[in-house]
């Protein structure tokens, strides 16, 4: 045996992260042994507590550690428009850019027939109820510019359009200080055909 | 503030660990609220198992969870040799070769006067009683190919060698499978000074 057990075991739960090879997993081990006791606690108990603490605002969906999440219990916050994402980290994303305002809603996933994923996966129910009650005038969908992420935004404009709600989806094109020359054609080609006048 | 508290708290935890920038503590943490609880604890207990139960063999300094480490304990193992590394992780490469049979010493260290390193900060006390203990009659210096492990291989050379044992240390040279075309300067001047006859 190459490890102690107690290592083999750290170890071997380090190598289920993602990202983490067997090789890194080793690293992080003998560092995680080479740090004082309760630096390796903390990270421990941070495990531990975000296990315990976070569950899903049952407004938006979001990841949260209170029953309505600080964004969805913001009154400066303009109901009128919720941003569809699919993901805890892609509200993370939009938030960084410092500009939207209004509300969001977390799918936790991406339509995806091939991997089994259907409508019934996603927080769909949790959406349509919230723009049946809310003033929702428009619906910002905010999903990756994949094949996935099409479906899904494809499938939400067909729901949610006749209930009266504009449905907007975010622009593909250039990404800023992108090169022509290194863009790939799907983008250069979206980029051409939705080209603005100036 | 973008994150729910115990999610931030985690993410601050999970990026102190070597190799893990802010992006990557987000993507684990946010993996880490989608397994199973038993799952996320199992990892939260292996990291306290680990720092618990493990601990430095009385013998050669590697880790282990026992008061003299399996390797030291193996009875079908020669006293002849010692291979003297600077880290635990070394241990397990040169067990992987599946050739020694000797012994190991770790050092927990290399010489590094920049880092302020000096000889009292490494394992090398107890390398010392061992030699004049036991019937060791080589030393295999086992040290990286860098500056400090240079230095520390000269060191422990001229403290050993006045005691009548060997004292070897591993090859310089190409790597098998190196092509000249992509080897350093350094490394095809030691493979040339170092020569062998056929």
């Amino acid at each position: 045996m190459l490890f102690a057990k107690p290592l083999a075991e750290l170890i071997a739960e380090l190598e289920k992260l993602p990202g983490v090879g067997p090789k890194s997993a080793q690293r992080l081990a003998y560092y995680l042994l080479g740090v004082p006791d309760h630096e390796a606690k903390r990270l421990a108990s941070a495990i531990i507590e975000a296990k315990e603490k976070l569950r899903f605002c049952t407004v938006c969906e979001n990841v949260t550690d209170r029953e309505v999440c600080e964004i969805c219990a913001d009154p400066r916050r303009s109901a009128q428009t919720i941003c569809v994402v699919a993901e805890p980290r892609d509200v993370v994303a939009m938030e960084r850019i410092n500009e939207y305002r209004g509300f969001y809603h977390v799918l936790h996933g991406l339509l995806s027939p091939m991997d089994g994923v259907g409508p019934e996966r996603l927080r769909i129910k949790s959406l349509l109820a919230r723009i049946g009650l809310d003033e929702t005038s428009e619906l910002i969908l905010a999903t990756n510019a994949t094949i996935e992420g099409d479906a899904t935004s494809l499938y939400l404009a067909k729901l949610v359009k006749p209930l009266g709600v504009k449905v907007t989806r975010l622009a593909h094109g250039m990404p800023i200080g992108g090169e022509l020359d290194y863009a790939d054609s799907a983008t250069l080609l979206s980029a051409l055909e939705y080209r603005r006048e100036l």
